[in-house]
């Protein structure tokens, strides 16, 4: 594991800034690995990704945020700042569906994803065989009309107790309430089975399906108030004919659910994101 | 240029129609090049394209239209027949902008796109140099809100002196009129610059880029009454990142636009193209 | 489960050949459900795959190839006759490397790909607590250059004991010999971590990141005798830039190596590809 | 027109090279408007692109190279520097086939391409036309076994009374001699009709066909000693199928190679490459 530290910076544009991080950097000792930069004209604001060793750097960890400070507070920063090597505590919302759910299972399994799945909360027993073949703790919460607020204020109680940073939802088929969105902003990552905006909503395979679409695709985003219109991460298509039935359109569209959220995942889990007009800037 | 016949069929399903064509066929000397054929379910119809050598054949190209509507009736067959040889009339309908034009114009002329392109239409002259290259004779017909019903009279004017028999909407930035549309039922193929059903309308760039999608599309389709509603005919997309301005996802757009306008219009003119339920089955 | 059969047809081309295969089904009432047929025009060979209704044929199933053979041998056909609703047996190859081998058992479990999975052999260990999971007999043989010949034979015994109808080589990382591959003619697929024909062999990854190449892939293709030469049956691609590691090439390739030896699999098991002259015909 | 000067450096890596230089550009009021830099570390060489604004730059422009070597020797930086709004000379060479020609031509006279195409080298002169089209000198300079050092000789002529900046060979299909190559170091921009390195040399469509590979490719090229073997700048791929006749890959593979060339092109012509170990670094 990388001893490595990485920050997201966006600001006001002035002349300067590259010069003021790096040089903080440079002069505890760091060594700037990657640097990604650039400026969105319309705004005029800067939007950059740094990530520099700390192996040799003067300023221990717990420290380096606060003397950034100085720096992020003259040019009106907003910044988050995360470590390579830190282990971000993950839970997963499953349903009954099962493709993504081990697909992303595999992949923190195997390293490829960094982090740790704590839970796994779903509102059938379904998949917990899964769930337990990975050796990760499984929560039934079942929900309906009536006890959603209940089923709600359980899980948020489960995701503070394991301090949870992260909640993908591997197609669960569950819409969130607006309050328990804005307990985790930018923190709950869904996968919609369809090109977005095209068929946000219930049965979109059905509707491209319907509409004689020749090819579908699929949309990771950010968990907003608002159904399927968060921040859009990573979309991926594949195309269709007319010799594929709905079905097809369903099986083939499992693949690209599939990588297209585990890279929304992976470029999360490194600190490879910054939202911004609710889109996001991917430093990939 | 091959020597062969195109047979397009819809109807109902039910045993014994592929060997009642590939009787009509064989019976008369004719050899099938391709036979494509599948049922689509949900509504128990029969599809099928099939390509003979009518290079022996024994009825004349004249008669076999007549000789094989016995068999269509009896199996309530939606059928169409052209023959390969032949050379369709084409109308490219342009404004201001060139990029399709000329890819179009290009692929004719190298004998990629069969049949002849015999006129140009534009409420624009900007492009008539173009036509010139190519030796193509240029309307220009300018329009506004208070002219249109006039210059579409004209318009259909000079396409039926010249029997034409596929417009192509090179980026032709004007609705036509329903009445327009009507005289040329599934014969005006359009190239509309987004994944539909994504963004129709205008400005489909300038809101892909609002939305922050992460790939762009492009789509052609039949011009039907309704606005980027018809048949879509072929997709295709490309990616785009944060680092691209909306002037890149208009500049990426164009080499998508050019080769799924060419696709379709390709396939239309190779009688590939069988529509049905507002949807196209290609025969690709 | 469809009650329908599958005829995969390569013979010289001559007039009549539909006529005849369609009147034999039409004539012992079975619907054609899926007909796709082209000429080979270079070696004037007719080629097809025909699918049809068998719930109302005439012809009981285990008469229908015998019937069918005198129309087999007047036209000179290569044909193989399978029914959509048999269980192929398969075998799963594997060595440490897991991903395709969780891809391949989760696709026969959740029903997407067609037929059982009997057993798993495997030159390590590493590997058994998912063929455990999955319920499959899990073989350890282990390989050295001292006992291959013994291995394959006890290897060969396990396969032919379970009459097994298809081996899947699911990264699978030693060759096997002439004499074991002869016993399973087009009956072994493999998936080899290149675009080939480039980087065939040792290391694609690592040949194809000295290179600086803008893409990587993955190839499904049949074992033959020699290395990596066998008949393509699916290709796919990914891009890589000069961002990505070795180590990013070898994990993004793992994506393409999954999707593409799964497509192969399941066009296999569906009787969808015609070998013929060292290539592949796949009929999707 | 940007007001703009592009760094690309490339040196041995250590602590502090993004302080120093964007001190030098923030201390004489440029402005970093791109800034993409990594680290190669398997040879521990730091790699980069800045893009910055010089509308205030306090240097000007013809000093800036002289005032930045200070530090380029410092850190032993292989570095160039070059100005958005410059007009790069261009020369394009051609044969017979049109379809690059025409594209690149048009990019160039729509803007979308920087530079001025001065002057079009041919072997035949059935291309002229098109050159005359868009107003640009036409050299028909015939080669055979017999002339090809004079033919040579004259063309360098040529190129030097104009001061090319850059080759493109828009399938030319002669090869040039290692004495010509070495003249234009990394300034000749070549689109190979194969996915490189498969298929190196002449007919690499004809030698897909043969193969059935179910993708075909272009790759464009830096033109060194060796053929076909220089550094990679692009490529992209086009899915073919049996029923594509060898005419089919070839028609499908120009949509490929046109792109393929133009995004190489426009790459180059904004300082987005770096030639490094025979590979290439594209900031794109």
């Amino acid at each position: 594991m990388e001893e490595s530290a990485v920050l997201l910076i966006a600001c006001p544009d002035r002349v300067g800034i590259i010069k003021e991080v790096a040089g903080f950097i440079a002069d505890n000792r760091g060594n700037i690995m990657h640097l990604d930069q650039h400026i969105d004209k319309q705004s005029n604001t800067f939007l950059a990704r740094i990530e520099w060793d700390i192996r040799s750097f003067k300023i221990p960890k717990e420290s380096i945020k606060e003397e950034f400070s100085e720096i992020a507070e003259r040019f009106g920063m907003n910044f988050t700042l995360r470590f390579a090597n830190c282990t971000p505590k993950v839970a997963l919302f499953v349903s009954r569906q099962d493709h993504c759910f081990y697909d992303i299972m595999h992949r923190f399994k195997s390293g490829e994803l960094r982090g740790k799945v704590k839970l796994v909360i779903s509102n059938h027993v379904d998949l917990k065989p899964i769930s337990d073949f990975f050796g990760v703790p499984f929560f039934h919460i079942p929900k309906s009309k009536d006890n959603k607020p209940e089923a709600e204020r359980r899980e948020l109680e489960i995701l503070k107790s394991e301090s949870i940073d992260l909640i993908i939802l591997a197609r669960y088929m569950q819409i969130l309430s607006k309050e328990f969105v804005n307990e985790f902003p930018n923190k709950i990552i869904n996968i919609h089975h369809s090109f977005l905006p095209a068929f946000p909503g219930a049965k979109p395979y059905h509707r491209a399906y319907e509409k004689g679409v020749k090819i579908i695709g699929a949309t990771s985003h950010y968990v907003t108030e608002e159904l399927d219109q968060g921040p859009i991460i990573e979309q991926d298509i594949i195309r269709v004919s007319h010799r594929d039935t709905l079905e097809d359109f369903i099986r083939k569209g499992k693949d690209i659910e599939k990588v297209v959220l585990a890279r929304a995942v992976k470029w999360h889990l490194e600190n490879r994101i910054l939202v911004y007009n609710n889109k996001t800037v991917v430093f990939s």
